[in-house]
């Protein structure tokens, strides 16, 4: 029997390698629902291609147009942020590759429906991990996750007992100033910290990789996926980007996941698991490559590492705080108003002027972000004015 | 209920780290019976420590000392080759750490009577490979290898499925003689081969590390251990030997196992398996290591490589002959009989002349050892007069 698949976000880079995919192997996969933000051409052409049964566009005033374009075609359409929802039905994997606190609400739908849940959403694992996690085992959903790092960790774990990992540690990549001194981060340019010498990423995500933020938002998600406390969470510089993370068992052996940075691979994991599916990927020659370097991360030029490591034990509302912040410091970088290394001073200041209780719900995870970035955004109008 | 295990080749290294991870667990393991070759003062003392219910010697002659050093125990004792396949009986994991061919055929009892086995004794799969295997396949026992580069494999596919690998890739550390050009390999005293950086290995084993005969022989296990053809299994070349080997599967994710060089690690992978057990091995630091080298292995300056793939492609009784052409060949190289170079030459010869049937059984694997080393005594004789 096929595996029925269920895509939100199907018109973004990780939708379209899923379906890419998908389309490979035909005999194995029937996709049964896709949705997209506003993009309706692309997600009428991916419906019509995939016979999905449902399309969903979250934003409302495009439900007609997409009605049209579906016009005499086997699929049932819907609108708005709500029907996004209705997408998990029926699905036995949902790919959740909605960019953004968008995809927060339909995430926690498939965890809280048992779905296996195919998770490639940062902000909803860092911003409302313990619910969702929560959500997940009590339905007895099971979330893999799609970024390469914490996949490569779910890799690692197969097979094992959670009370034989002694440590995960995630590599990182270390961005354009590993070998800059502080006076050079703090006086880096937008252009400089979106600079990406192997791919190109959005420049949010760039930036959070010039400053380290990136990898300290993964060890909350490690965190949150994995059930280990901060401790047993270590972060290695390693340049080359080849291994994937590591873990480490009581034993002292260690396993890691290696590969070219091709999202097929971890995206076909989480299709297939626990078998496997064949990619087109490039296969690594290690001979080729010739070395791979570690180093240890230095916290004194990349604050962010020990920030994210703080949100994390304190817990609660902290990771809410510490996303939010991030997010309007780093655009108030990139506009060019206020320092690389003001970005974690920001961020410093919110986590510490925080008084939200735990969230409950999503509702209260969303408030929270709201109040933060509310509140961030004065404190840089008030600091740059 | 405690794990029971037989300890055959209980005195030496193997079985001396065996023991102390046994002695750190008492509370999950039990010893049923030890094994020695010849070393009865050890052997007394292993079976009283233990409270083994059986201690046999291989060596007959030692039987009556035995006996007497174990007097008021209650620990039968018993002697010779046959008595060493008793010790299988009613043990829940065999491990098989007899050295060389004396370990064959309690290997081979142990897979028949469909226990699982510990292997850590190269020769019984390199010449016996298709017959243990096949053994153990009919009596549902699992084989575990115990020697880090199998075992790192066995780790790497726990829970996966064979359809799903594409590719082993068993790591070289290159040997002295890794950067030396080919007249300094042919000029190279037994000394210079038996120098080795990282830890003392006997001489024999030294060599093979020398001329990267131990990778082919390894290329030959695991073909026999994990069932894939010559052209999925690679070899590279790793100095620093921290990673211990990678499986590539079909989506082209690898998994790699990597370790500190402590035989307990995969010692405790066997003993646990499917769970870990806490070793007190030395945790990597790969900031600490900082790098870990790759570089393809040149078959022109180590043909032995080339000599050992012949030998698995040809199958049936090459192996053994390439097995035993080359340990007569370097105990003639350590003599001072020949060059370095030479062993390779002797080997080739051997299996060029080889006019064997495929063994039926571990008879025929003696009888074809027996008169392979024969002949390359002969013909070592021939050479050097």
């Amino acid at each position: 029997m096929r595996r029925k698949i269920a895509i939100l976000g199907a018109t973004g880079s990780i939708g379209k390698s899923t379906l890419d995919l998908i389309e490979r192997n035909p005999e194995r996969f029937e996709v049964t629902a896709v949705t997209a933000a506003s993009n309706v051409d692309t997600l009428a052409d991916i419906a019509r291609r995939t016979q999905a049964r449902l399309a969903v566009i979250a934003d409302e005033n495009r439900l007609v147009e997409l009605r049209q374009l579906l016009a005499g075609n086997d699929c049932r359409v819907a609108g708005g942020k709500d029907a996004l929802i209705e997408a998990v039905d029926g699905a036995d994997l949902v790919i959740a590759a909605i960019v953004g606190c968008a995809g927060r609400r339909p995430v926690m739908a498939a965890g809280e429906a048992g779905r296996t849940g195919a998770l490639a959403n940062k902000e909803a694992l860092v911003t409302a991990g313990a619910l969702m996690t929560d959500a997940a085992a009590a339905s007895g959903a099971t979330l893999i996750p799609v970024d390469s790092e914490h996949n490569a960790i779910f890799q690692c774990l197969a097979g094992s007992r959670a009370e034989d990992v002694s440590r995960i540690i995630l590599p990182a990549r270390g961005g354009p100033f590993r070998t800059a001194s502080a006076e050079g981060i703090r006086a880096a340019t937008p252009a400089q910290a979106v600079a990406h010498p192997n791919w190109s990423m959005g420049a949010k995500i760039s930036v959070d990789s010039a400053t380290l933020m990136n990898k300290g938002l993964e060890l909350i998600e490690a965190h949150f996926l994995f059930g280990l406390p901060s401790r047993l969470l270590d972060v290695v510089v390693h340049p080359q980007s080849v291994i994937h993370s590591l873990v480490e068992f009581i034993d002292g052996s260690m396993l890691a996941q290696l590969g070219s940075p091709d999202m097929r691979i971890p995206i076909a994991y989480a299709l297939a698991w626990p078998e496997r599916l064949p990619t087109p990927a490039h296969r690594l020659d290690l001979a080729a490559i010739g070395r791979l370097d570690f180093e240890a991360p230095d916290v004194q030029r990349f604050p962010a590492l020990k920030l994210a490591r703080e949100a994390l034990e304190a817990g609660g509302a902290a990771p809410i705080v510490l996303n939010a912040a991030n997010e309007v410091s780093v655009a108030s970088f990139l506009a060019g108003e206020i320092r690389l290394s003001d970005i974690a001073i920001s961020v410093e200041e919110a986590l510490q002027s925080t008084q939200f209780d735990a969230p409950r719900s999503i509702s209260d995870v969303l408030e929270i972000d709201r109040v933060t970035r509310a509140r961030a955004q004065a404190m840089m109008k008030a600091n740059c004015s």
